[in-house]
């Protein structure tokens, strides 16, 4: 009956001292979100398909996990002929979430009349979508969302300018760049050049900029139907620079005509403005006219974070959108958020060694065990240290005094402390620090001062 | 295209009153497993079927939740005459995992070759199961485990009860009775009764012994095919008495003749030695000897934990095992751990007062916003709180000032700033304590002071 077990491919175990690490990134961010008055939500891992299917397009429809109905599926089932995406209307109700945004706005709309709104939550879960695993993609992996809706305020766009300031300063990752654009302004880029709708088109080119270089983005821009006219149009949103007031001046000429994009740009600089009397620190914040994230909903503010020096994609995405929860019936309740790439966050501060070694220790002390007389002294000792706070724990077995310090080595604890036979004659006790290998004579009450963080 | 949606039965959202209590059930066990050296761990939601089908008898195999396979999952079917279960083979290969203890069994051998042993680690997270919902029993629930593995000493054991008075001591429950009792003592007294290999039968019978009575209980044993002479024989245990060290010395005798029960006595005094050097409460820790809890797969010490005075289940439960691993190839590694049952200690908490303020704010000041001058002036009050580690938010549009200490009070914040334009020109601005309705006039440095938690 014995098998060599594995684990699904895409998912992945945390072991000691990954979580660590993890948990030192989420109690960080969630400090931060506490910090700025968001209050914490969870949804469970299952939501039903009505719910789910059709809100993250075709693709994602196919990338839901699907749970089989319990008990006999198939009772009303007659054959499979129509093949296994009908089969799967009939014998499977329930799939695993696939992002945070589709559960909130369904709590949303089940607790309205419950919630005090504006609404601002956080909601750090995992997600799972049936994508082909590779390097840093992931079948299973958490995300990790703040959201305030019911409020076209945009003080909430300049706060979270700040939490992410905040949170990647208590991360240690001082070296990052907080994109900013708004939706509006691409729209009135679109109106302005003389193509109307087509701020999708327009994105996909421009973002290409950095890659292919202008010639290649104007080749695709009149493969996609713009007209050398409005190409040309276009030419000085290519060569904007200076800093953001400047950029945004010279955009304001450009979109002249366009009532949306200047709305834009003034949304934009009030952000400015509100972010400056949060006293935050504006070189953090880079504004960026060809940041579109894929524009999915977004219909005001877009963000991104990037760290500089890293070869690596965005580390945090959000914006502002109106329609959280048309789907389920509730329409125009304004919001904006802000989700957190736990994984990338990881390791981007994994290749800066930015963890601390406090997030990697366990127990603070281990308590030898000597010998069976010995180990009851041991165990006052241990409860000692525990009341004082200092977390601990003693060798469960008599063991060589070998393969304990190396058991403390192996598991990163700081110090050990030693009670044999002479030890407990003299009341002081060996204090030995595992890094230099220093050993001290010492009373309890002095180890304790010692080894307390 | 808008529904009305709707949450999968038996499954919850926990919003943010309810996850500001939970977190505090959560931290506080958090930090007792660490105080205590366990480390934490993680597995995935998913586990391949080949690691958990047959861990949790046929029931448990229909309780699994089964994923679809991804992609055409009936390109291999030829036809479902077979039926679901043989059908559920080829379409379903994951499922999620049903406890923690199999995953943790799957991961310590997986990782053998990694892990330090005596390995000790934490794990809190949701596990599912496709039972029958009714109150109190979810589809989804957390599970909140420690274990030690790869050490029989019994210094673990003590450990556990140090750990249960400790958690329950931070979270205000400070009436209940930790049980105990060990499997070598229900199989010796099956043994010295005459019955040998027949304690999980004996058990069941006693377990009844407080709800049917004695005379039922020997009616049911004879049912069970017990000889009149075995029931006779077993008399003396319906009769203990007096303290645990009575009640262990009257075994003792009646198991005199089984060498496993004479084991099970020695192991449990062991224990209560240990349990004194650690400074413990033995107060609180009763000997049951009819705790058997389903016996499962327990080879040694059986804990439970019960709330006094309070009409519920037990809210923790757990024991030594001595093949955790064993399906998986690994045979003989011994452990002990115990488990928390989150969902009852809430309830209990809840119908007992026991979750502190503390535990139920979120923000605590909220500036109100006056109008679109003084809201920059807000600002900076706002930023100099958050610098001081103040939780704070400020309400986003100037509304009405009703609606906003509205607001303030429907999210249990206990302080509003209020910073109009008198406010402004004179440098104090009004604190008001939303519990009492006094207002203050003070500076930004001494509302810190103030609201300092």
């Amino acid at each position: 009956m014995s098998s060599k077990p594995s684990i699904p491919k895409g998912t992945r175990d945390f072991g000691p001292e990954k979580m660590a690490r993890r948990n030192f990134i989420f109690s960080n961010i969630k400090s931060v979100f506490q910090l700025y008055g968001f209050l914490p939500l969870e949804t469970p891992a299952m939501e039903n398909l009505s719910v789910l299917t059709g809100k993250y397009g075709d693709e994602g429809d196919q990338l839901l996990f699907k749970i089989l109905n319990s008990g006999d599926y198939l009772s009303d089932v007659q054959d499979i002929s129509e093949g296994y995406k009908k089969l799967t209307t009939k014998i499977s109700e329930k799939g695993l979430r696939y992002d945070l945004t589709v559960p909130f706005a369904r709590y949303v709309v089940m607790n309205r009349n419950e919630i005090t709104i504006p609404f601002k939550r956080y909601q750090m879960q995992p997600v799972w979508r049936a994508d082909r695993p590779q390097k840093g993609r992931y079948r299973e992996f958490y995300q990790c969302d703040a959201d305030v809706v019911g409020t076209d305020s945009l003080i909430c766009e300049a706060e979270i300018i700040g939490m992410l300031i905040q949170a990647f300063g208590l991360l240690g990752m001082n070296d990052f760049t907080i994109k900013i654009n708004n939706r509006k302004i691409l729209t009135g880029l679109a109106e302005a050049a003389g193509a109307p709708g087509k701020e999708a088109e327009l994105c996909i080119a421009i973002d290409k900029l950095d890659k292919i270089g202008l010639d290649k983005v104007r080749e695709e821009l009149a493969e996609r139907g713009f007209s050398s006219a409005t190409i040309k149009n276009l030419d000085p949103i290519f060569n904007l620079s200076g800093n953001t007031r400047e950029k945004l001046s010279a955009l304001r000429k450009i979109v002249a005509a366009s009532e949306i994009g200047l709305k834009g740009i003034e949304e934009l600089e009030t952000v400015f403005k509100y972010a400056a009397f949060l006293r935050l620190d504006d070189s953090k914040v880079a504004f960026d006219v060809t940041l579109a994230r894929g524009l999915s909903y977004y219909t005001g503010a877009i963000f991104e974070v990037k760290a500089n020096n890293v070869s690596m994609g965005s580390i945090c995405g959000g914006g502002r959108y109106d329609n959280l929860t048309g789907a389920f019936g509730m329409p125009g309740l304004s919001g904006v958020g802000i989700s957190f790439g736990i994984d990338r966050i990881y390791d981007v501060m994994e290749e800066l060694k930015l963890f601390p070694e406090s997030a990697e220790t366990a127990s603070q002390v281990l308590v030898a065990n000597f010998d069976p007389d010995s180990e009851l002294v041991a165990l006052g000792i241990l409860s000692e240290l525990r009341e004082a706070g200092v977390s601990s724990e003693i060798y469960p077995e008599s063991a060589k005094l070998k393969k304990q310090l190396s058991y403390a080595d192996s598991k990163r604890i700081p110090f050990t402390v030693i009670a044999g036979p002479e030890e407990i004659a003299s009341g002081k006790f060996a204090l030995r620090n595992m890094k230099t290998g220093v050993q001290e004579s010492l009373s309890v009450r002095e180890i304790i001062e010692k080894v307390k963080p």
